[in-house]
C-alpha cells in the first residue's frame, strides 16, 4: 500500500436492480469523495432471452452476468474520476447485491449462459430475485418442511419465498433437468461478483442464511431434499457446501490482475465478502445495536435488526447468526409494498384540475396530493385501509392477499385515500415492531434509509403511528457507503465491522419525533387497522377469506379472457 | 270540451329538482306530442336566501315557490307550442313533484315566506327533499316511536327519514317557534303546486302515507305528538288533518282562470290529484302489475312496487294503502347513492392518458371506462365493493355507513374499479329484491326508468345479478307521461290508472336477460358481498362497527379543522 491510514480510500459497488453505484470513500471518516453509476445494458430480461425472439413464461425475470461485469468496471472507474483520488490510495473494495439473485455455473465460476451451447436456454442465466415463476416449487417445499417439522422453517416465519436459492433451483430441476444436470455450482450473484474480484469461490453468512436456509451450520438435509425430489438430494451438497462460510466484513482474497483491469483499481488489495444490499445499509447508518430497526423504505419495505438472543419471531423473513454483523442475530422482516402503493394510487390518476396545479406549482404528484392533506386532523378522511395490494409479507407471508379501503363517501378526495394509504403502510409497520417486541426483541429506535427518507409527511406519521423516535440514515449512497465500510474492515482499517460503522457510518438521530395527541388519535386507528388485519387475514375464527377467494376467482377469470 | 276523446290531450308535469318538464300528450294512446322544460331561477337555495346575505347553516336547502309557478307556465307554454296542437283539445292536467319538498303557509295558501314580514326567515321557506338538517329530530321522532311501541314506524322500514315532513315540521318549532306559530298549514310542494291549478287544498295520498306517516286512517296521534314536543301535539290536527285525502288519479278541481292565464290552457279542465315523481312513474311504465318492481336509476334508486297484500318488509321507506294505485299497497325503497358512485369515482379522476384516448374517440369517461371492461369475465378484476358511499336506506336505513373497496393490487386499473362498483350497486339491489321476497312479495319483473337505464352495461349486470330479466320504460319523459296518464283518468278519458297506463304506458319487456354462466358467477360474488354486508352493518354477532366509529372520528376531526 502506498497510502498510509488516514489517507486511505476505500470502494464501495451496490448492485441494484438495474444499475451499479460505486462510492470511493475515505476509511477514517466515511467522508464520501466520488460516486460512479452505471446501468445494466439488458437491464431485467422478462419478455426474450437477448438475442432470441422467444418468449420467456410470465413471473419470469432474469439478468445477464456480462452487465454486471462491465457494470463494475464503468461505476469503480466513474467513482475514481469523480473522486479525484490516486488509485493508489484505494486499499480494499468491498460489495453488495440483490438477493436472491442467483445463478448456475461451472466449477470454474463461468455463469451455465455464457457457455455456448445452453445460451438459449432460460434456465441457465441467472434468476433475478423478483423471478416469481417458482411459487409452486416454493409452496412444496414449506409444505414439506411443516410435514416433516424440519426445524429451520420456523426462522423463516414459517414460509420459504419463491425468491429464494431453494424454490430457484427446485424450477430449474424440474422444468430442464438437462442444463440441472450441468449446474456444476448454484451461486448467489452476491459471491459470484466477488469472484470475479479475487478470483476464488467464497459463500458470505448472510444470503446463505437468509436465501439458502443455512442454519446451525448446515443447510436442509439430503432426505428433506430427495423427498422434494429425487434428483435433488445431493443438491446442498454439491452445488452449496464445500466452501466454508465466511463472515461478513472478512476479507474474501486479494483483487486479481484482471479485476484490477476492469476497475482501474491497485492489484492485491483487499476484497470483502459478498453481502446484500439491505443489510449493508446498517453500518451506513450506524443502526446496527440491538432495538435499532433499520427499515430501508421504497417500493418496498426491507426490515433488518440486530439481536443479542435467537427468538421465534412469527411472520418474519428470516433470522441468521451473523446475518447483518458477524457475533449477533439478524433479523428481517418485509413488508411486500410501500412506495408501489402509493405510486399506484398516483397512477388511477388524479382530476385534471390537481394535474394543472401540480405542474404550476412545480410539483410532482406525490408533493401536491401531501400538500393538500398535510394540515389534516387524524381520521378527518374517514378512512383505514390494510396495505396488501402487492400481499403481505410480514406477518402474515401471503402474498394472495390484497388491499382494503373502508370508509368512502362520496365527499372522499384522491388526497384522502391517498393519506389514508400512506398510514397503513405505517400501521403495518407498526404490526411488524409489535411482533418483534412480543417475541422479546424491543424496539427503541426506527431508523428509515432509502428513497422514502425525503417524504417529510410520511416519516413523520410512522413516528405518530410507532410512538418512537424516527432516525434518517444521512447518505444519500447509503448502501455503497456500507460496503465501503465493509471494504474497510477487509482491509484491516478498522477492527470490526461496529468499529468502522462508527467512524464511518451516518445518522440523524430522532429527526422525526411523536406528537403525542396524533399519537393517540392513532392508537385508535390502529386498533381498526388490527381488527380489520385479522378478518381479512382468513385465519382464526370469525375471519373472512374472502380475499383469497377473490383472487382465486381473478386467477380463474383471468385465464379465461387470456390477459 | 271543444275536442272529442279520440284527440283529446292532456298535459303532465314533472317538478324535478332543478327544474319542471311539460309533455303534451294524446289521451287515447300516450304518444307524446311535445314537450317544454323551464329551470327554476334560484335552483337550490343552499347558502344564502335569494336578496340576503346571510349564510345558511350546513345541511340547508330551500327552494323558492315562485320558481315552481314561474316554472309551471313557462314549461306547458313551451309544450303547447312544440306540440302544435290547438290548446282547446286539452281536457285535464297533472302533476308530480319531488317529495319531501314540504312548506309551511297561510289558511289561504301563501307560502309563508311570500309574506314580506316573514321573507328573511330561512323557516319560512319551502324545505327541499334534500335538505338534511332535521337529523336531530327524525332521529328523536324514530326512538319515541320505538320506545312508544307506534304501530306505524314499521311500516317505514323502522325508521323516519329527516327528508320527511315531520322532522322538518319539528325542526321549524325547535328552532324559529315563532314561524311555527305563523304556520296554519304545513303542506308538501305536490299538493301546493295542485292549490295553484285549481285554487283548492287537497292532500294526495301518496305523500300523506310515505312522507307524513298518515296510516290506517289516522296520522301519529297528538299523546306522542305532544310527548316530542309539548308545543307540537295538535300539529297533525291543525296543520296536515281536515282534508280528507283524495286517491291518485282523482279529480282535484278544475283549472282556475288565473291559472289558465299562467299556462295558457283552458280554463276549468280538470286537475289531477297531488303525486310523486318516482311513484307516478310506475303507470308511464306499465309497472304497476304486483311484482314488478320499478327502479327509478339516477343519482340515487328508487324502488317502487305494488303489493296485494300488506307485509312487513325489513328497511324499506314505506308501504302504503293506495300510494302508488288505488287499491293496491304501494311498497318503496331506495339505494341512497347509485349514479352517484359512478361519479364520484369518474371525478376522482383518471389517469391522463385515459382522458386523451376517451376525447379522441368521442367518448364521454362513463362510456370510455365502460368500453374498456365491457368484455371482463366475471370476477376478474378480483374485486367487491360495498355502495354505501352515500350511506345505505334500503335495507340497513343507515346513513352513517360508508363504502368498502375489497380486493386491491398493484394491478387493479380504474376501470377494475369502476366495474366493481357497478356492480356493488346492482348486489345492493339484490338485497332489496331479495327482501321482498322473503317478505311474501315475490319480484318477477325488473323496470328501469331514470338516467342510468341508458347505460347497456349496467343493466346487463343488473339482469345477471338479479337473474331477472330487465325491462325498460320507453319513454324518455317518463314522470311527465305518468302524470299526463293520471291526468286523462282525472278528464274522465280512462276509467282508472290502470286502464290509462295500458293504454297511455310503454315498456320494452325483457330488454336485457340473465346469461346463466355469469349469473352463477355472480351468484359467488353476491355470497362475498352479503358477509361484508353483514359484516360491516355493524349489527348483529360478530359484526365490526367500524364505519361508525370512522364516521364518528371523521366528524370530531373535521369540526376540529373547521372544515
Amino acid at each position: 500500500m502506498t497510502a498510509d491510514s488516514s489517507s486511505a480510500t476505500v470502494v464501495g459497488v451496490d448492485f441494484g436492480t438495474l444499475s451499479a453505484r460505486a462510492v470511493v470513500v475515505r476509511a477514517s471518516d466515511g467522508v464520501e469523495l466520488g460516486s460512479g453509476v452505471a446501468e445494466y445494458r439488458n437491464a431485467v430480461i422478462e419478455r426474450t432471452l437477448p438475442g432470441s425472439e422467444q418468449p420467456l413464461p410470465a413471473d419470469w425475470a432474469l439478468q445477464d452476468p456480462a452487465d454486471w461485469r462491465a457494470a463494475l468496471g464503468t461505476a469503480v472507474r466513474e467513482a475514481l474520476l469523480d473522486a479525484v483520488v490516486d488509485p493508489a490510495t484505494v486499499v480494499g473494495i468491498a460489495t453488495d447485491f440483490t438477493a436472491s439473485t442467483v445463478l448456475p455455473m461451472l466449477r470454474d465460476g463461468t455463469p451455465l449462459c455464457e457457455t455456448p451451447e445452453l445460451r438459449g436456454r432460460p434456465h441457465a442465466w441467472p434468476k433475478l430475485w423478483k423471478h416469481h415463476a417458482a411459487q409452486d416449487q416454493a409452496d412444496r417445499i414449506t409444505a414439506l418442511a411443516h410435514e416433516r417439522g424440519e426445524t429451520w422453517i420456523e426462522r423463516y416465519g414459517g414460509r420459504i419465498s419463491s425468491e429464494w436459492q431453494f424454490a430457484k433451483a427446485l424450477q430449474l430441476l424440474e422444468e430442464d433437468p438437462d442444463t440441472y444436470r450441468r449446474t456444476e455450482r448454484w451461486i448467489e450473484a452476491a459471491d459470484w461478483i466477488v469472484w470475479q474480484l479475487c478470483g476464488a469461490e467464497t459463500r458470505n453468512a448472510c444470503t446463505a442464511g437468509y436465501k439458502g436456509i443455512y442454519q446451525d451450520g448446515h443447510y436442509p438435509s439430503a432426505e428433506y431434499l430427495k423427498a422434494l425430489h429425487p434428483e435433488f438430494g445431493d443438491f446442498a451438497q454439491t452445488r452449496l457446501a464445500g466452501v466454508p462460510l465466511s463472515a461478513l466484513g472478512s476479507r474474501a482474497g486479494r483483487l486479481t490482475r484482471s479485476a484490477a483491469a476492469l476497475t482501474g483499481l491497485p492489484e492485491g488489495i483487499a476484497v470483502a465478502t459478498g453481502n446484500v444490499d439491505a443489510h449493508v445499509t446498517a453500518p451506513a447508518a450506524r443502526a446496527i445495536g440491538p432495538g435499532q430497526m433499520l427499515a430501508i423504505m421504497g417500493t418496498s419495505t426491507c426490515h433488518v435488526m440486530n439481536g443479542d438472543t435467537l427468538a421465534a419471531v412469527p411472520g418474519i423473513c428470516g433470522v441468521v447468526d451473523g446475518g447483518i454483523i458477524a457475533g449477533m442475530f439478524g433479523y428481517e422482516a418485509g413488508q411486500s409494498a410501500v412506495g408501489d402503493i402509493f405510486a399506484w394510487w398516483i397512477g388511477q390518476g388524479v382530476p385534471e384540475t390537481y394535474l394543472a396545479a401540480a405542474r404550476k406549482l412545480g410539483m410532482n404528484l406525490h408533493e401536491y396530493l401531501s400538500s393538500r392533506c398535510a394540515s389534516q386532523p387524524v381520521g378527518a378522511h374517514g378512512l383505514v385501509a390494510l396495505d396488501w395490494m402487492g400481499g403481505n409479507r410480514s406477518i402474515l407471508v401471503d402474498h394472495h392477499l390484497s388491499g382494503v379501503l373502508v370508509g368512502l363517501t362520496l365527499a372522499t378526495t384522491p388526497e384522502d385515500i391517498y393519506l389514508a394509504l400512506l398510514e397503513s403502510t405505517a400501521f403495518g409497520t407498526r404490526v411488524i415492531v409489535e411482533a418483534f417486541e412480543a417475541a422479546g426483541l424491543p424496539v427503541t429506535e426506527f431508523v428509515v434509509a432509502g428513497g422514502l427518507k425525503r417524504s417529510r409527511m410520511l416519516l413523520q406519521i410512522y413516528a405518530d403511528v410507532l410512538r418512537r423516535p424516527v432516525s434518517i440514515a444521512t447518505s444519500e449512497q447509503a448502501p455503497a457507503l456500507g460496503s465501503a465500510i465493509h471494504a474497510a474492515v477487509a482491509a484491516g482499517l478498522h477492527h470490526d465491522v461496529p468499529a468502522a460503522a462508527e467512524a464511518m457510518g451516518r445518522i440523524e438521530h430522532g429527526a422525526y419525533t411523536p406528537d403525542p395527541e396524533r399519537a393517540d388519535a392513532y392508537d385508535e386507528m390502529f386498533a381498526e387497522y388490527r381488527t380489520l388485519h385479522d378478518y381479512f387475514s382468513g385465519r382464526g375464527p370469525g375471519a373472512n377469506d374472502v380475499l383469497h377467494r377473490l383472487r382465486q376467482r381473478r386467477n380463474v377469470a383471468t385465464r379465461q379472457e387470456g390477459r
